[in-house]
């Protein structure tokens, strides 16, 4: 029995010698392998971070004492040592753990976090509340130091530094290392305080007026068990600032932390990821057009918050691109002005990254952007149903998100000429900021047109009388193969439109639609509310055309199987043809 | 004739000698009076920043050079200096000139802004911009030491620091004030700056790989124009940090920087503003609340991102307050999750601030709190088309920002009663994040229920036929305006619904409408896409029923009369029943 086995919460930690804590940190590491190379993950951060999750349970005592993880993507070793181990060591309770924090999983979980930055706001607020009613437990908060360039980090490091006068421990765990590389000028102080020991005059933390001590031995138990009894019970505010190795203990990942910040499932002693990628992709193409464009255009600029994969720019790339390639940092709504900037004096920027993390820049990109009309182009990848299934990462608001704004042309492209052309069109067009949702279905060829500067115009790819399906980008397939269904089993062609623009409709062929048709269907790929479909059926609100929208009800899903939930919720052919049936 | 009337661009401006310029300044200061004490606007910022903007213009050559103003309420200098001097010196001018930075009124402006924190990256951008195409202009930043908290401008800071190596001023003007004071640990910082002349060794720009010079005599023009030439044309970024004094010139603005922040128009000798408050507000019922209910239980706790004027709170009432009233600064992130880890941990945070401002936390409002579903609640003031009419203030977005957010319970009150009602319930209950806009017409009384956690049931205030109106909120009165107008002209009575929650239908209801109506009329403060009305028009969509949806296009307006738009767009009580007898 390993000594990780023994563990049922972290009472049985308090009870192990230094030399049992070496085995269980060996033993969780074993434990990490054998579930990132079955069904992947979070590699590298988990990896890196074994001993100083270790300590924490040693010295403090949670669930009294309360641990809040930044983006949560390196618990792990926490949720081992509090009741979850089956979720790493046995193949069949690995579903019952997801990637991050989750307080349905666990006392020892506060929060439900997949989004960086935001631990020592949440944490500053447990020590309020903890302060109003007189409780005395530890806080907590541990943050990498990729997640420090975030605004939201920023400012709560701020406040806390003049507004919180209690207990309230925040460790950095500085692996020297964003999700790519790291990009802001705290990281060279960061790297001073690592040279001097943290005996450097100048520190980011202290001018923030926090108090700090530093541990070059992030990676010891010993030394941070002794760091952290020393500030156990500590009467305000700490910095403990930790060198720690990322992907520690898996040397693949020590040799290269960007590539196994997280992974697919894996061989072990190649490091092959075992999956197989579609021969192209729209990650793909992106790459593509953005190497291609910037060699063309001196004056195109590709930008992104931390996130070069999403337009799959590996590290010889980003050399090649120089100048024309921005990796802001954790930074995306410095990303967006910056693009406004950029914009405003007549160069052009591209900005990539997922749609999820966009969603932190609704005001830069009302305010900044869409107010001034500058134009940017923002494209985001994960803007589906399909492929990020965690329920911090979903894709499904963004049109729901975006499409409100004013000025804002939300372009959702159905193919992969269609991508391309809108891509170029977006970036050359000098009228209007452009949002450019990424398909999330397979890549399909299909010819499209070049040039999209007659907004909210829609394309009739397939004329046919009574029921009218607008299907929406990735959902454009879905309603080719609908219309094909309706003509085989209703015995009529029904017409089939691909709308290209989310935000907003076109009224005139949607006013010539009801000469001959009595239903309209839009289909679109993100939740109803606020989003294309609602947009169609206030249009004819007062007429006598119905209309049925199919998206997805608005609600946070969870590791979610995409084609069951859009069955469960009325999207299958079958499912729309009986509706269909019923009101025509 | 005085030396402001002599000036028509900056070219005018670089010919004046010392003392000219002095005199300048004393012609903007009295130039700022006669718009200030006239129709009001921004004030104290404007008078501590007079000299600081003569030296930009005399030392760079805009629009060669660039300013960013960070939310750009400071730049009536600026404005009086580059042709815009009217807008000050003449009544009839006033109009053409908005109270911030617009680029349609002046080459010199660069940006429309209105939100705070935004110009570092703005700039940086125009940096970037620059430095593809190989220009050789200044560009400079001017950011306040209040906005410097906001995440964007720390983003933008960290950014500038280790990715920008070329032409870049950022001036940040220290008057030590935020709107209200600062708060924030970095102002510890600058205080020990201002104190030791810029030589302590621990400096908070310098941390983060920024270079740094100090001014302590920002309200000097000779010392300001001597510090921008040493800058002038650097080749690396730098940070000027110069010591003003906020409202500089006007004695009562020196004594009360917070309260001249922003004025009405006001008696120049007495200070008194020349405006009628109603006898009841919104802003008012909510101060009132807040000190009850703080004194009734120790663990409410009002928080607020530096707008503690949005709840009425003045000084004593903040100190009396204590440990129960937080200002985090400008730092409507951070606020937020503060504000879910606080409920969390059971405690009851109430955050009230403008609904604008709100929009920075969309992200926030989703991830921190709402998938986290912890009982915060949001109070918006200025959520309406009604109060805050300039393009960057726009209160019409909020439903559509935020209706759409999952778990997220918007509640919109009809009176002074369901207000109250619907505050202590929010704060009081602990199933669901709620958000209450306060209305923007004036105070009505009607009685009204005390329980709202039947989620989505509206209320049906009168039983009618045929039309049924769903006034929301603030516009619940023109709903009871319009449904006397259809019974005196058009002989029937309508249903008159009180739907309370803007982000859901009650289905049951609607369903039960379907009976004996045939048009149902939805009307809201806001804008149409993303709002409540689609929301009905979608859920009748495959229905007999007729919808016709009232609310403002998506659009962004500047500075107009909110009854004049609400006509504009077919929102008067004859417009509507116009649309009704054409309509049944």
């Amino acid at each position: 029995m390993s000594v990780l086995e023994t563990i049922n919460s972290p009472e049985d930690l308090k009870k192990l010698t230094t030399k049992e804590l070496e085995t269980l940190a060996a033993d969780i590491r074993e434990a990490l392998f054998n579930r990132l190379t079955k069904i992947g993950g979070h590699c590298a951060p988990n990896f890196g971070i074994v001993e100083t999750e270790i300590a924490m349970h040693y010295v403090f005592n949670s669930p009294k004492d309360k641990f809040v993880f930044d983006v949560s993507h390196q618990s792990y070793p926490h949720k081992m040592l509090t009741g979850r181990k089956a979720g790493y060591l046995d193949d069949a309770h690995f579903h019952e753990d997801s990637g991050y924090t989750n307080p349905d999983e666990s006392e020892h979980d506060l929060f439900n976090i997949g989004h960086t930055s935001t631990s020592i706001s949440l944490a500053s607020g447990l020590v309020k509340a903890r302060d109003l009613k007189g409780g005395t437990e530890n806080i907590v908060a541990l943050i990498g130091d990729g997640s420090l360039s975030g605004g939201e980090a920023l400012e709560g490091l701020d406040f806390v530094g003049s507004e919180i006068h209690s207990n309230f421990i925040i460790v950095v765990n500085d692996n020297q290392q964003s999700i790519a590389e790291v990009h802001g000028g705290l990281y060279e102080n960061l790297a001073e305080l690592r040279r001097t020991k943290g005996t450097a005059p100048n520190n980011f933390f202290t001018a923030l007026g926090l108090d700090y001590m530093y541990e070059d031995n992030g990676n010891d138990i010993e030394s941070m068990i002794t760091l952290f009894e020393k500030v156990k019970d500590i009467d305000h505010p700490i910095v403990l600032h930790i060198n720690t190795q990322k992907g520690k203990g898996f040397k693949l990942a020590e040799e290269n932390r960007e590539l196994w910040h997280w992974c697919m499932p894996f061989d072990r002693t190649t490091g092959e990821w075992k999956v197989k990628f579609p021969p192209e992709t729209y990650t793909f193409l992106t790459n593509n057009y953005i190497m291609n464009k910037a060699k063309a255009d001196k004056n195109f600029v590709m930008i992104t918050p931390a996130m070069p994969m999403t337009a799959g720019l590996n590290q010889e790339q980003r050399k090649e691109l120089g100048a024309q390639y921005v990796d802001t940092g954790i930074t995306e709504e410095h990303a967006v002005a910056f693009a406004s900037g950029i914009a405003k004096a007549g160069a052009k920027p591209l900005i990539v990254t997922n749609a999820t993390f966009m969603q932190r820049t609704y005001d830069q990109i009302s305010q900044d952007v869409c107010i001034n009309n500058n134009p940017v182009t923002i494209v985001l990848n994960f803007a589906s149903c399909i492929g990020l299934t965690d329920v911090t990462h979903l894709g499904i608001f963004a049109i729901s998100a975006f499409a409100n704004i004013p000025n804002l042309v939300i372009l959702v492209p159905t193919s992969k000429e269609e991508y391309l052309n809108m891509l170029d069109w977006a970036v050359e067009q000098k009228s209007h900021p452009v949002m450019i949702l990424m398909p999330g279905n397979e890549v399909t060829s299909r010819a499209a047109d070049k040039d999209f500067s007659n907004i909210n115009t829609f394309k009739v790819e397939e004329k046919g009388s009574k029921v009218a399906i607008l299907a929406l980008g990735g959902f454009y397939q879905k309603g080719e193969s609908l219309a094909k269904e309706i003509e085989k089993s209703l015995g009529f062609k029904p017409t089939l439109i691909n709308p290209r623009f989310a935000s907003g409709v076109d009224e005139k062929l949607l006013t010539e639609l009801e000469k001959d048709h009595k239903l309209v269907i839009t289909l679109e790929d993100g939740i109803i509310d606020g989003g294309f479909g609602e947009k169609v059926a206030t249009f004819y609100g007062a007429s006598e055309m119905k209309v049925k929208v199919y998206g997805l009800k608005k609600a946070f899903y969870d590791r979610y199987n995409p084609e069951d939930l859009l069955k469960s919720q009325g999207m299958s052919n079958e499912q729309i043809i009986a509706d269909i049936k019923a009101l025509i």
